[in-house]
Order: structure tokens, then sequence, then C-alpha cells
């Protein structure tokens, strides 16, 4: 049987081509009728930012793009937007430059066009997020999703490998726990799948050569697809583990999820035999698990969590931070000794 | 390489339930606060819309449903709707009653509500219809794509096995030809696949047993993919050949659909060996072609022409007449000769 379910599909125009993002980026600037241009794009990225916006006129710069968006950052991006009247905000970056982007447009309503250079995926949810005080306040909002979205998997290029294997994992971990999310639905479980597919193709060819532009492209789509599930599905058990994990010891984020991902996957997995199916198809294996470890092995990712700093002393009191915010409707019903279990297992890595 | 390509993703509400049609609508209806509901459903559904209906309340109702939506039915129509200041539409029904939904909102803006009782999949879409001294025009506008769509198998439980046969193999037709058509893209091809799967292992369910309702959302659910797919690839050979068809030669809308969709598969496929990979895997079978006759042979369908009464003698005519609509882009080049070939194989169906 299926369902229920609710699905919505949020509207969004993808333009998508290597090579293209200046030209799509005039296009749309012209289609959208903008006349004062608000560009949010960090001075790192300086000499992309100068060659994609070559034929915008723009009327205005904000550069103050800082990971989880200080709400300072967010209050003086909105000012620069009022004082310059900005009818279109371009968002150039990862996804602090969306998150800024989607700031000022939660606020002011003006719609975003968003061009990622990461595989983040934040520029196909309507989820924002604001940091006060180092606390972190999340919100859904469709005034944040960005009208369109430009991919030029080019811009990924200069990516560093270990960045993007940690990026692209993370995108990994989107899809695998869009399976079985609270929200989670049989669209977003294709479309997962078929991130899984693209990803796990995607991160091959970029570990073998950075610089394979069919292999960066591979991933951006597959982080797209990545996103658009995730959006819909929610936060699996998988998130929630990372979130309290990365909250409460500081963890680095991309490397966190990397690590946890299989553990969770061969934890949920029994339960959750179709997901599993799907996983398995997508990776090319005979077993979900497997194919991830397969995975990390081919590309050189850690599926363990005290490679990224975690101290196996920690683990009790994890598990107890993490069992209140389990989701409901786990495929598998938890209890406190079986976070300690996984954890145990995650912290441990696989054949130690 | 993927793309270049461009993706519109329709911003829609899916409400998917079976037995939970009146329950949904009710929540809907009150979601959108709405207060005055034109109701637009033929009465041949009477009992059904009772049912559904019973705990929403009604301003006003239209009945007149008819095929193609003449344009003094969508006049009429839109009387009512000003009459009764209508704030939404609740479109119960097949095509042609989301057809009539559609035609008011084109000038009023009205939200729709849809509701389809067939395997149509207009409600997926926002393509509107009118036809007036039997010319048919056609056009896109976003304020025709319903905002909420309610799917519930049990309603399609009464559609007979051969309309449902028929209907389903229309909506294989959009998911097919969604492969290759001017506009696909990979987030097409992906959602098009899930819909040929979906509706292969529904089609020979209700086959089997028309009463069964897991059959039954599997075909609802595949239209509904086959729609979204289609929506945004546009028409490819198969649907630009059966529109000149049914045109000139007065056919039955979906069995032409039903005969003419291998042959065109089998012309097109050996050009397009990704998509054919693609819909053979979902049919699960060696080879699309044979994929599609191994269907129909179980289900019942015919893949002749001449079965669906169009006449061997006009088979050159027709070649003529399809000649210059043959759509930009199509993975084989087409000569008249071609289309001449591709007709009398169609008409003569397999192995005859």
């Amino acid at each position: 049987m299926i369902g229920p379910f609710e699905h919505v599909t949020l509207g969004q125009r993808v333009l998508f081509g290597s090579g293209k993002a200046a030209d799509h980026l005039a296009a749309e600037v012209s289609r959208c009728d903008a006349r004062r241009v608000l560009l949010i794009a960090s001075e790192r990225d300086e000499r992309l930012v100068q060659r994609v916006t070559a034929d915008v006129e723009v009327a205005a710069r904000c550069s103050e793009v800082r990971p989880h968006v200080p709400v300072e950052s967010a209050e003086r991006a909105r000012k620069i937007a009022a004082d310059v009247d900005a009818d279109l905000l371009v968002s150039i970056g990862g996804g602090s430059a969306t998150g800024l982007a989607k700031a000022v447009a939660l606020t002011t309503g003006v719609p975003i066009v968003a061009m990622p250079t990461t595989y983040a995926g934040s520029e196909a949810t309507n989820v924002w997020g604001l940091t006060e005080q180092s606390r972190k306040t999340t919100g859904i909002d469709d005034r944040v999703l960005p009208r369109t979205v430009i991919y030029d998997a080019a811009l990924t290029l200069s990516l560093p490998p270990e960045l993007s294997v940690a990026s692209g994992c993370n995108a990994l971990a989107h899809c695998v726990d869009s399976m079985w999310a609270p929200h989670t639905d049989p669209i977003d479980q294709v479309l997962a799948a078929e991130g899984i597919r693209e990803l796990a193709a995607g991160l091959r060819a970029v570990h073998a050569d950075p610089a394979d532009l069919a292999g960066r492209e591979r991933m951006v789509y597959g982080a797209y697809l990545a996103a658009v599930a995730f959006a819909s599905a929610g936060s699996g058990l998988h998130h929630k583990i990372c979130h309290v994990l990365g909250g409460a010891y500081d963890l680095p984020h991309a490397a966190t999820h990397t690590a946890l991902l299989p553990h969770v996957l061969g934890f949920n997995g029994p339960h959750a035999p179709e997901a599993c199916a799907r996983i398995a198809a997508a990776l090319i294996s005979d077993d979900a698990v497997t194919g991830v470890f397969e995975l990390y092995a081919d590309i050189g990712a850690s599926a363990a969590l005290r490679d990224v700093g975690f101290d196996e002393q920690a683990i009790p009191e994890a598990a107890r931070l993490v069992l209140p915010v389990v989701p409901p409707g786990n495929p598998r019903p938890v209890v406190e000794q079986d976070l300690v279990g996984l954890l145990t297992a995650a912290w441990k890595g696989p054949d130690r």
C-alpha cells in the first residue's frame, strides 16, 4: 500500500549548465526585470564572483558571509537591502552565503537567485537559520526559498578534494535519512535514491580526479536531489544524532555526518528493508551498509567518530542527550542502550 | 555530462490516502479558510461526490462537465463563480472536471483543489484547454495549476477495467514520451521511470482484479508522476502523432495512445539508448519495446492502430500531416518515409 502521505512540492526554477553561470545569471536578472540587485558573496570567492556577475549590474554588495548566519550579519545585510531598495538578492557561495540571503528574504520578501558553489543544498529548501549568542534558531518560510537556482558544476572545481568528499557525503546523508525521516513519502524516496546514485558516482569520479567536470556535475545534481528530498522528509535519526554531537562536542559538521552515516544505516536498516533495498540498488551493491563502506574505502572517507575528535568517554552522555530527540516513527524503536551501542560502533569504525 | 537544462518545479500540495478523500477535503477547505466553495463535478459521479463532500459547505455547484471544455460551459461556470463570489474551486472527476475548474481559475484566479477519479493527470499540470466550434485551444498558466491535489485510489475503483487499462496506458505514454520530449531533463526522466514502474505493476494488478486497491494506488501514484514529468518535458513524437491522428481521423484518445506507444518506442529507441535502458529497467525487461509488448499481453491491450478504427489507406496522408509537427530534438531524425513505416507497423501491430 502507498501512503497515506502529504507531499509539498516547492515551486522553483533550476538552471543547470556547466560554464553557463554568467549567461544564466544575466538572463535570470533580466527575466525577473530586476533593477537593483543586492549581491551576497564572500570576498574569498572574488575571482569567481567577478566572472559570473560580469554581465549584471549590481546595486550593492554584502560580503559579510559567516557560518550559521549571525543575527548581526543578517541585520547589516537587511540594512543594505533597505538602503538600495533591493528588488533581487543574488547569492553566490556555499550554505553560508545562501543562508545570509535567506535571512534578508525572510524579513523583506525580496526574491533570491542562488548560485551554489558547494554541495550543501540549502538553495533548494525553504529552511532558514540564524545564530544569536551561539544559539541557532531555524524555521521554515516559503519566502526564503530561492526563486531560481543556477547550478554550474565548474564553480565547484576549486573546492578542495577533502572538502568535496565531506560536502558530498553530507549530501549523501540527506538522501539516506530522507528514506525514513518523519515526513518521508514515496516521492522523496525516489529522488533520494537517484541522489545516492549520482553522488556515489560523482564522489568516486571527483576523488579520482578533482578536475573531472562530469563527476562534479553528478555531485551537484545529486546534492540538489538530496536537498529536495530532505526538505520534504525532514530530519531523521541520523540528523538528530549529528545535531546533538555537533552542538554538545563541537565536532566538524560534514565529517561527523560522514562518520556516523553507515552506522545509523546499519542500525535502522533491518527495520527498513524497502529503504535499504533502494539504497543498495543505488549504490550498486547487494547490501546498503556494505555499499556505503565500499564507497568510503574508494574515496578515503572515515566511518569512525574517533577520527573526527569524538571522545569515547562521552558516549553515555551523548546517548542520554539523543534519546529525547529520536524522531517519531523511526523505523526501529530506540532505547538508550541502543544509542550507546550505535555510538560505540560509530566511534570504533568498521573492522578495528 | 548532465544538461544543460532548465527545470521548473511546480509548487503544489499532494494529499494521498485511500479512503481519506472526505477528511482530506474538509481539512483542506478549512486550511484555505475558504467560505464560498464552488463544486465542479458531473452528476454521473453523484454518489461519490455526496460522500466526499459530506463535511464541506458548498456555496454552488456546476455539473456541466463536458469533454474538451466547451467555451460555453466555461462561461457558465465562470458566471456561477462570480455570482457566489467563489473563493475556492473544488473539482471532483476526470480530466474534464479538472479542465472546467482550470477554465474558471484562468480568468478569475480562484484557487483549485482537485480530486481526480481517473488516471488523466491534468491535476498536476499548469496546462489549460478550451474548445470553441470544435477547435481546441491550449495554453500554460500557473493560475490553473491546482493548489492541492487529493488522491484517493478508492475513488477509482468504479472505473471499468477496460477504461482503467486505457487511462493507465495513456499515463504510461506520458512517461515514455517524457524521456525524449523537447524540454526533457534528468529530473523528468527519474520521475517518468518511477511512473512506468508503478503504472506497469498497477495495470497488471488492476487487470487481474479491478477491486485491487493496492494496484489502484500504484496506478494513481504512477499517473501523478507521469503528469509531473510530462508537464515539464512537453510533448514528444508520440503525443504529436496522436494529436494528428485524433484530430484528423477522430480516433479514441486513450486507445490510440495505447496502440501507438510501443511503435514510437521502437522507432526512437535505438537513438535513445539511455532512455531505453531506464524504460526497460522500469518494466523489469531486457528490452524496452519487449517490455511494453509483454505488459500489453498481460493486460489485454492492443498495440495495433487497426483495432482502434484507423484506416490503412490514410497512412500516407497521416505521415504528411505529422511531419511538420515532429518535435525539435527528437532523438532520431524523421523523414516522411520514416513516418509511413512507423504508422504501417503501428497499423499492423506486432506479429501479424
